[in-house]
């Protein structure tokens, strides 16, 4: 079933490439919480982060470990300064002589896709600048799945639509499942006409809105992301922005019982400390489960079945 | 016996439960000298220092790694850049779901404490800023227990005693099992008024002196410590200061024969070279108790016993 | 046979000494590519890289932990800011308490040969500015063993032979074996006559050139090196030499079939990618040789034969 040497861009996978890695990770679960194992013992996974990824690169490292396998790193601050003149391919080559994988981080679109053309060891794209982060959708279906449910999803995305390329790729990969999708955002920083084109031509169901409280009483995961301030010429513009999109607990009287909240952190002011107590937070039960998704992903590409 | 399930400051701690830490390390120490252990086999500790101080790093990483356990590590050249926005709580929240215990290093005296109440897994207080570090604690307590005795003792504290956290702290514990606390500063870095009386109330002998001469043929042990320049506005008075409290061999000759020499260190000039041959010397060995106290934490906080 | 505690310098060893590390190597080679092994399970390795050299850290940290062993790591951006003050003596002193072995990374001439002097454990010297990194020379000689043949060798060392330690370190390795060594580098650049001197009364037959095409047909091995801009005071004579120096698959039609091409890495303009694909190539073999090789080297070391 699953035969990826590669975990590039999630438009690589099949919805059932995709259903036998959040199976797997649910396998896997348990040992993400610590029960002991040994699966990918005497296996070396390195992490070569070209950009600084602190909470990527600690879910990565735990997944490996707690599978008994072990890390090697090359961290931003050495990248900039160590490998002066050397060709990211030159990298690649090396490192595919020492390491059983490779998770890379790169500022550059494209760069993971080049890798993996290189290497003779598999490579994991950790986030290659306005390309992809394929791990970052797989935790976000299996947060979802085991949290709420994949088929027929009623989903809001909200906040920056236009840059996130979170959203984007989990709107893509939702579309697999058939999806109820409302987009709230300013107006500056809607959803691509483009995507939004290639969603309706598969059969999702894609609303738009500019008003957070539209969406709250009948969605099933409301999806927060970050609003960027370098994203708006007019400071004051920013503020008035970021005030909007931002959810508190009185804000959710009106949701379902079984709504959930998610979002891919760090937040900044999206969310209040006072959502985090209520029964819809599901943000850092979210980052958990980055560690079984990427034991997952990693078990599957190192063939430990 | 052992009830804590965080380690954030001496004042914590009673004193049968400092006994009982300082036994577990003395029941670990083979194992920090390189007997093969997997008392933490499957264990992961999070390292999340934001400000640098390689020495615990590697003493913790080292203490975790000889019981088999496992550590990732978020260090503070990334600290600076990569969480940018997050706040230290949300890093907490998440680095909870990862690891199995926490190690916090952070500038901002009380970080440990609000950590503590926002982890779901143990935190370990790796020195938050002019608060406190216990682990460097409770390894000068097992040091002078290993190398001297810990009842009565008669110990000097020299140089910075007015900023040092490291004897303020030692000051307390030590109080717990008698002592007679000979200080010596100068003037300008006495202890604070308030350590001195508490430690009165608590019926220890308080001595002051600014002549390190005075204190060498009574001391069981001195405790050396750096006196930093930037606490003088006037670069000759550091001068004048700093030379006055080094320690030679020749300045030795009357010390009793079974007195020994701490330093938390790194040490700047505060101790020649040629002490480091003498019997007196134990700051190295210090060094390396750190190592099973850590182990004792360790064990202790992550339920092995 | 093995009776060294320490690693400082390719000049400390001789033939049979080098001989017993390469077949060291040839044994663990399986353990490099993956095969388990717990050789050194419950062993720690401190590396120590006061100047970042990404390639050889992950290249030992690989080693180690493919025999099951551990590291701790001190890396440049911290030794740059934290061990402010404290002397590289005092340093390996504490990390001799923590570790069982040290490898040592260091700007500084003559720094690792301290260090041993001082360390209670063995240290391993990864680079010591312009003096010496041995497991460099060793990895070389191994390459050469597995993929040519060490006696009686034909080998052009081609590029910056004035300042290139790596190129020194080899030709007086090579002397143990008997060699015909061709020097290849501009008038600028040329080997030391000392090393020449040197080497022609160990019996070895030198000779020299200034043009590449002129031992193309006759060698068994091509170790190019980098030419570095900044030896040079004009740019445009830079640029000149460094065009001269420079491997394409059209330029080896006149090799012999089973010659080989060594570098020792970063490239940047010395050797083309169309290279890369030929029979010649072994530049990134030579790198996976670095593994085995240290494996050997940590393993002699630790005791564990």
């Amino acid at each position: 079933m699953f035969t990826k040497k590669h975990i590039i861009s999630m438009r690589d996978f099949s919805r059932a490439e995709i259903d036998a890695i959040l199976k797997k990770a649910e396998e896997l679960e348990s040992f993400a919480k610590g029960k002991k194992s040994d699966l990918l013992a005497g296996k070396i996974l390195a992490l070569l982060f070209y950009e600084s990824s602190t909470r990527t690169r600690l879910s990565f490292e735990t997944a490996m470990k707690r599978l008994g396998g072990e890390t090697v790193n090359m961290i931003s601050t050495e990248t900039s300064s160590a490998s002066k003149g050397e060709t990211l391919a030159d990298t690649i080559r090396v490192v595919s002589e020492y390491a059983d994988a490779i998770v890379l981080r790169h500022s550059k679109e494209g760069s993971a896709r080049m890798a993996a053309e290189i290497s003779n060891i598999p490579v994991i794209n950790a986030g290659d600048g306005a390309g992809h982060h394929p791990t970052q959708t797989l935790l976000d279906l299996y947060t979802i799945k085991r949290e709420s449910h994949l088929e027929n999803l009623d989903i809001a995305l909200i906040g920056d639509l236009k840059y996130g390329r979170t959203v984007h790729s989990l709107a893509y990969a939702l579309s697999l499942y058939g999806a109820n999708i409302s987009l709230v955002s300013p107006e500056q920083l809607k959803m691509p006409d483009e995507i939004k084109g290639d969603l309706r031509k598969r059969g999702i169901d894609v609303s738009e809105t500019t008003k957070l409280e539209d969406v709250i009483p009948n969605a099933d995961v409301l999806y927060m992301t970050r609003i960027q301030k370098e994203r708006f010429p007019d400071p004051s513009e920013y503020q008035k922005v970021a005030g909007t999109y931002r959810i508190s607990a009185e804000l959710l009287k009106d949701a379902r019982d079984d709504m959930i909240i998610m979002h891919p952190l760090p937040r900044v002011n999206e969310i209040d400390a006072d959502v985090d107590a209520t029964k819809h937070a599901r943000y850092f039960q979210q980052a958990f489960y980055g560690v079984p998704v990427r034991m997952a992903v990693m078990s599957l590409v190192l063939g430990a079945r």
